[in-house]
C-alpha cells in the first residue's frame, strides 16, 4: 500500500528494486469488467486501494468485485454490506470476514503496522454503527484508534472527564445524531483535527441528520472537517489521511 | 397587572374592594380602532398587557396604538421598533424611551417589584441583540435578571465557570446563533427549564437561523423549550410566566 | 429523587442524615458500560433520572441498560419503545411494565406523590399516541394530570367548554398535528405557559410534522415553548420541570 | 362584463340583439403588442377582464397596456404597483387612481352593481395591505364587502363577537401571517367556503409566509381553499366567482 | 342534513314544525366518547356531519366512532380506510360499504337529491385514487358529478374536446401529479372556480407531490383553490359548498 | 412511426400514396377507454407513440392499455414495470418481454433501423438501472448506443480514456448519483449536448437524487440538458430527438 | 469557430490549409493571467469561444479579460452585465455593445451565417429579460431566432394559434416563471426537444424560480431538457448545439 | 504560539524555563469585557489565539476587542470586516492591516516560519474571495502557501496541468461555487486531504451555496472534509491544523 512517489523515493534511495516497483506501473490503470471499470492505480495514486459501496450492488456485481480486488491486492474492504450479500460472497471468498455492527465486509488483516493514535467518540449508543464504521476503517488502513463512546453533551462531564483521551489522539472523529453538538465542544477542547460525522438518529425535525449535518457545518468551534450523514467509512479515511502525514517522519 | 382569578380570589378574601374589582370587569373586551381591535381583558387574562410587535405598522396607525394603550394601561410596551418610530411616537407620548440595542420601545417602567431570577446567557456578543430584548422584556415584566454573555461553546471553560450563577435561577435563557448548541449543553448542567432561543447569526448554511433552530429542536438534552429565531421577546414572556409561578407563593 | 441542592439544604436544616445524604455523593458520576457510559449524577444535577430512549438500541444493550439502571435508582423509565424489547427485557426484569399507545416502557410507580397539576389536550384521535407519552412522562415523575382529548380547532367550542380546566393547570401540553393551530389558540385564553408538541399525524404537505412545528414557533400567541415532532416525552419532561417550580413551596 | 354562455342565453331568451352580440365576438381572441398579447377574450370566456401585475413591468410596457386595455374595456385594474408606476401611468391616463395601501392602481368604478356579501378578514394590522388587495378586487369585479380586521386567535374573543357577520357572508377571505391559523378557526365556525390567504409577515421561521402557507395548506377544518402567499388580488378574484354564483338566481 | 339558519328560517315560513327543529337543537353540542369528543353540532352549524379520517385510528375507536356517527346521524362517511378497517367495521355495521379504489367506507346514500354539477378531471390514470375520492365524497353530501379522465396536458387536445362539459359545471376539481399543471390550463378555460388537487404521483424530484403543489399555488391563472396534496376529501367538499351556493335559489 | 409533417411531405414526394396517408388521419384523435384516453395522435403529433408509466397502474388498467396499444401500434413500450406486472401481462400479450435491470416492459423490437450514436455513461455501478433504462428507450425508438460505464470523477482517468468515444455521438447521456459531477465534467470535454440523470443513489445527505439534479442544474459547463432524479426515460426520449434531428438528411 | 474535428476533417479533405489548421492548434491551452485562466481551446474543443459571466467580477478583472479575448478571437461575449459595466470596458474597448434588457454584453457580430431555426417563447412580459438573453445568445452563435412571447397558459389560444411557427423550429426554448407549465403544453404539441427555463417572476411561494424549476423537471411531457433558474444563455447555448446537429449536413 | 502541551514537553526537556512557563499559565482563563468573555487561553489550549468575526460586531465592541487582544498577544487577526471597520480601528490602533479582497483586518505578521505546504485552488475568478481569505488566514498562522486559480472542471485541462503543484502539498484547499465539483475532481488525483469550500457564487437554483455544498458533503471520491459556505477562514484554520502535524518532526 504505497503511493507513486513514495514508491519513487524507494527506488531513488535504493530502498526498493526497480524490478518491484515495475510492478506497481506495469498494472493497467483500471480493470474492465464491463459493467465496471475497477481502478487498480488507485492504491498507487492515493495510497489506499478501491474500496467497495456494497449497497444496492446487484448480487452477481459484487461477487465478482470482491473476487477480483482479492486477487489483485491480497486484501478486500467493504462498506454497507447485509447479512445476505455476506453469505453471497463467502460462497466464493471463504477468507471474508463480516461484523454485524459497523456492516464492514473484508477480507486481509489490513495495512500493518497500526500507527499513530485517533480517538473516535460519539454521543451516544444509538450512535454506534457509524462509529465503529469509521473506527474500523482507519484501523483496516493502519491506525491504532482509541474508542470512548457515549459521551454526549447531555451529561459533559463524562467528555470531560476523557479530555486527555483526546488531546493525545492527531485528530478525533466526533459522531453524533440529534443535535449533533458534540464535536464543536470537543474542537473547543482540542488542539488538532475534528471530524464531524452526522448521524440519522433523532426524533422527526431532524430529517434523517440534516439538523446534525447543518449543526457541524455552522459551529462557531475552529477545525471542523464535516462529512456526510452516516459517513463512517468516510470519517475514517479522512482520519487516516491526517495520522499518516502527522506520523510520516516518526517511523 | 392582575388575572381574573387573581381579581375574585382578592374579592373573596377581601382583599380587594367590589368596587376596584369592577373596574376590571366593566372594560370593554376590546377597543375597536377600525384598523385595529386592542386586545384590553388581555391583562385580566394572561396577566400581560397587549404588547406591540412595532416592525412594519405605517406610522399613523403605531402612534395611535402607543397613545391608546398608554392611556388605558398606564404604561405600553413594543419591540422591533426603529429609531424613526421612535421618533414619532415621541412627538405624541413625551414619556416614550427607546432602546437601540434591543430596539425595545417603551413608556413606563413596567411592573414592580422585580421578582425571583432568570439568568439569560448569550453565545457570542453578535446575540446581543436578541438577549437584550429577552432581559428587557422580562424586567419590564417584573423579573430579577443576571446576564452572562459570550459563553459560547467553542470555549466552554468560560459557561462551567459561570454554573453557579445558572444554578441559581428560576429558568435560563440561552441564545446562540450558528450551530446552537448552547441550550442543550446548558440543559445538561441544571435542574430548571432551559429557554432556548435561536439567532439568524452565521455564515451561509445557517440559514438566518434555521440551524441553530433545528439544533435547539433536536437536541438531546432535556428540559428545553424552544421559541422562534431572533425572538427575544417570546423568550422573555415564556420566562416571566415561569418565574411568577415559582414566586407565587413566596412573595 | 432529590437534587443535590436539596439534599444539602435539607442536612443544612437537619432533615436528612449526613449518613443518608452521603449515598449521593459518593456515586460515581457515570457508571461504565463499555458501549455507554449511564449518568449516575443525572439524578443529582437535575431531579431526574436517566431515561432510556428505546428505539434502535441493540437487544443486549437495552437489557443490560435497564437492570442496571433499575439496580441503582429502584426505577426504570423508557420511551419508544416495542412490543419486542417489552418481552426481551421482561425475560430480565419481571417488574417492567408496558403501555402499547404511549409505548412507554417501565419498572416501579415513579415520584411520589403526585403534585400540583398540568393539563394535557389534544387536536384529534390520532395525536393520543403522543400526548399519552407526554401524560404518562409527568406522572412518572410527580405531577398530577388532567386529561382533555380531542378538541381540535374545527370544532372550538369543545376546547372553549372546557376553558376552566386549562385555568386551573400549572401549564397546558397541547399537542397537535396537521396544522398544529391548538397551542396557539389555548395561549391565548390562559395566564400559564403552554407547551407544543407537534405530531407527524396528517396529509402529504404536512411533511411528518414540519408543517405543525412551524406554525407553532411562529405562532403570534405569547407564552408558548415548543419542542421536537412527537417528543410527548419532552414535553412532559418540562412541564414537570415548571409544575415543581410552581409547587415547591406549597408542599 | 359578460360571459359568452351569457351572451347567448341572451340573444337566445331575446334580451340582447345580435347586433350587441356580435361586437363581443368579432373581437380579436388577443391584441398583440409584440412584447405582448393582451387576451381580448378574456372577459367572455372567464367573465373578468385581462388584469395588470404590475411589479417588475419595464415602463413602457405598463404604460401601452394600461392605455390599450382603458381603450378597449372602458376599465383598467392592476395589482403591486409602485407610487412611480402611478406617476408614469398618470401621464398618459389622467383617470388612474392608486391605493398606497393596497397597491392597486385602477380606473374606472368596475362592475356595478355591487352584489352578495363576501366577509374580509384578517388577523393582524400588518396584514392589511393584502386584505385590501382582496377586498378592493372583489369590489371592483362586483362584490358588496364587509371588513372584520385585527381578529387573530391570541384573542379569540375578537372573533367570536363577529360571527354572525361571517355567517351571513356567501364566503369568507381570512388572511394571516406568522403562524396562519385563521381561516382554520373561522371554516370551524360557517357553513360556506373560506379563502385562505397566507402573509409573508413574521419573525424568522416564518419563512416569508411559507409557514403560514402550509398551515392552511394542512388545516384540520373543512371548507377552506388555499392562494398563494400575499396573493390578495386571487383570492379577490376567487371569492367574486364564488359570489357570483351564490347570486346568479338572485338578482 | 341542514343547517342551522335553514332550520330557522324553515321554522319562520312554517315549513318545519316547531316540535322537529327541536330535535336538532336539544343536541348536546358533542358528544363524550373519552378518548374523541364527536361534534354533533357540526350538521347544524356547516351542513356537513363529522367525517372520519381512518387512517392510523387505533380499531377499537375506529369501530365505535363509526357506530355511534351511524346512530345519530342515519350516515356515516369516512376516507382513507384500509380493507382491513372495512371488514373490522363490518362485524358491528352490516350496512357499511367499502370503494378499494378511493378509500371510501360509509354507511347510507346520503344526502339526496343530488344537485348541480361539479366536473371532475384528472391528468393521468395514476390519480384516480384521489379523484375518485373527490367524486364520491361530493355525492355522498348531494352533488351530481360529470368525470373527464386522463386528460393531461401532454395530449392538450384530450381536454380541449370536453371543454363544453367543463363549461357546463359550477365548478370543477382539477387532480394532477407529476408537475401539476392541468388545474392552471383548466382555470383558462373555464368561468367558474377549479379546485385544484396535487397528488403524490410521480417520479423523484416531484417531492410526493409537493412539486405539484407549489405549481398549483403558483399558477399564474386565475380563480384557482388549492387543497393538500392526494386531499380528494378536501376538494369534494368544497365543490359541494360551492354547488349549494350555486343552487340554493334554484331548487 | 412518422410524424405529420413528414407524411404530408412524404405524399407531396409522392414516396407516400394517398391511401397510405390516410390511415394516419383517420385515427380517432384518443382511443377512450372510459377510465384512460390514450393518445392515438401522439405518433403523428411528435414521432413516438404513447408510452406507458407502469408504476402503481392498477393492474386491470394496465393490462387493457398494454393489449389496446398493441393492437393499435403494433409494438408497446412501458417503463418502471415490477415483475408481477411483466407476469399479468404475459398472460393476455405472450409477445411481452421483461427486463429487470431497468424495469422495462415491451413488446416488439421497436424503430428500425438504429441510426445516428448516442453515447451513454454513468458514474458507477449503482447508476446501472437508470442509465439501461436510457439506453434501451433509445434504442426502442430507433437509436445506434455505445454504453461507456462506471466512469466517474473519483478516478478520472477511466472517463478521459473513453473520451474519443463521447466525442462520436451525436450527443451524450450522463447519469450519476451522489453528487453528480460526471455532466459537467463530460461537457467541458465534447462539443454535442449533455443530456444529464440525476439518481437516487448516495449517502443521507443526497436527499434521494436532489444533491445530485442541484449539481446539474447548477453545472458552470455550458451544454447541458437536465432531466428529472432516476428518469432515463425522459434522457432516452430526448436523446432520439436530438439524434434524429442531427441524422434526419444523412440517412 | 469550428471544432477540432471539423478543422482536422478540412484538412484531410483539403478545404483548409495545413498553415491555417497548425494556428488552431499552436494555441496555448489557456492564457494564464494570474487570476484567471482563459480557456483558450474551448472554441476548439467545443465549437464556442470563453464565455463571460460578468456579475460580480471585480473591475479590473472584467476589463481585461474582455480585452485579451477581444484580442485572441475576435469577439468576445458576456452575460449579466451591469451598464457601469458596460461603461468601464468601454472606455478600453471601444467595440462593446450592451443591451439593458438581456444584460447582454458583446463585441462583434457573432457566428455567420445565422442557419436552421429555433422558436423561443415565454409565458409572460415579466419573462422577457430571460428570453431576451437565450434568444441573442443563440443568434450571437449562428442560429436563426423566430420570437414568440406572451403565450401564457391563462390564455392559451393565444399559443395554439402560433403552434405553426413553434412545428417550423429544430427546437424550442420555452421561457416561464411562477408555475413554469408552459413548456409542458409546448412539448405536448411538437416533435422536436423542448429547452425550459424556469425564471425567478412570481408571487411568495415561487421561491424565485424553484417552483417553476420543479414543474419543468417534474413533467409528464416528454422531450424537455432543463436548465437553472434565469439561465437564458445556458438556453441558447444548447438550443445552438441542437440546431447546430440539425442543420450540419444541409448547409 | 504554543499549545501547553509543548510547553510542558519543553520544560521537561529544559528548552524552556520555568518562568518563561509561568507567563503562559498565569493567564485568566478569559478576559472579561462586560459584553464579551475573551478567550485567553485559546493559544494555550488550540495552538492559535482567538479570532474576530467582524461581521455585524457593534463598533465600540469591536475597537475594544482590536485593542485588548493585541495588547495581550502582540497579534490580532479577523475575517469579514468591512472598509469602515477598518477605518475605526485604525485610529485607535495604527498598525492595522486591511485586504479588500480577503476582507481580512490584521496587525502582526503572524506566526513565522511560514512552513510546510498547503495548495489552495478555486474554480472560477468569482470564488476568489473566499479562496484568498482561505489562503492569507493559513499564512498568517504559519503555513506556506501555492495558489492555482481558475480551474474550474468545465475546461479541465486546467486542473489536469497543475496536478504536480496539488501533489506537492500537504493538503488542498479546493474552493467552488456553482455545482461545486472542483473538490471531487481533486480528490481523485492526489493522496492527501482536501478541504472543499462552497461558494455562494451562482445562479438562482444554487441557493446561495447550499448546492455546491451538497455536492462536496455527497461526492464519491474520498478524503474530503467539508466546511461552510463562504467560509475560507474555517478552511485555513483546519488546513493549518494538517499543516502542522505534517511538519511537526520535520522542523
Amino acid at each position: 500500500m504505497n503511493s507513486s512517489r513514495e514508491i519513487l523515493e524507494k527506488v531513488k534511495e535504493g530502498s526498493m528494486s526497480v524490478e518491484e516497483a515495475e510492478l506497481f506501473f506495469k498494472k493497467e490503470p483500471f480493470m474492465e469488467l464491463g459493467f465496471a471499470k475497477l481502478d487498480s492505480h488507485r492504491g498507487i495514486r492515493s495510497g489506499f486501494p478501491e474500496v467497495v459501496f456494497c449497497e444496492n450492488k446487484p448480487d452477481e456485481y459484487l461477487v465478482s468485485i470482491y473476487k477480483k480486488l482479492f486477487e489483485e491486492e491480497g486484501m478486500v474492504f467493504g462498506t454497507r454490506a447485509s447479512k445476505e450479500q455476506y453469505e453471497l460472497v463467502k460462497k466464493e471468498l471463504p477468507e471474508i470476514e463480516y461484523d454485524e455492527v459497523s456492516r464492514i465486509l473484508k477480507a486481509g488483516t489490513g495495512v500493518e503496522p497500526k500507527i499513530g493514535r485517533v480517538a473516535v467518540c460519539c454521543a451516544g449508543t444509538a450512535d454506534i454503527p457509524v462509529v465503529e464504521e469509521a473506527a474500523q476503517t482507519a484501523e483496516f488502513f493502519g491506525t491504532e484508534i482509541d474508542r470512548v463512546y457515549d459521551v454526549g453533551i447531555s451529561g459533559i462531564h463524562r467528555l470531560l472527564s476523557n479530555t486527555d483521551r483526546l488531546l493525545k489522539a492527531n485528530c478525533v472523529i466526533a459522531v453524533a445524531g440529534m443535535e449533533g453538538a458534540l464535536p464543536g465542544v470537543v474542537a473547543g477542547l482540542i488542539e488538532n483535527p475534528v471530524i464531524a460525522v452526522p448521524t440519522s438518529v433523532g426524533y422527526g425535525a431532524g430529517f434523517k441528520g440534516m439538523s446534525a449535518l447543518l449543526t457541524m457545518i455552522n459551529t462557531c468551534a475552529n477545525g471542523i472537517a464535516v462529512v456526510n450523514i452516516d459517513n463512517g467509512f468516510g470519517a475514517g479515511y479522512l482520519a487516516t489521511q491526517i495520522n499518516r502525514l502527522a506520523e510520516r517522519t516518526r517511523t
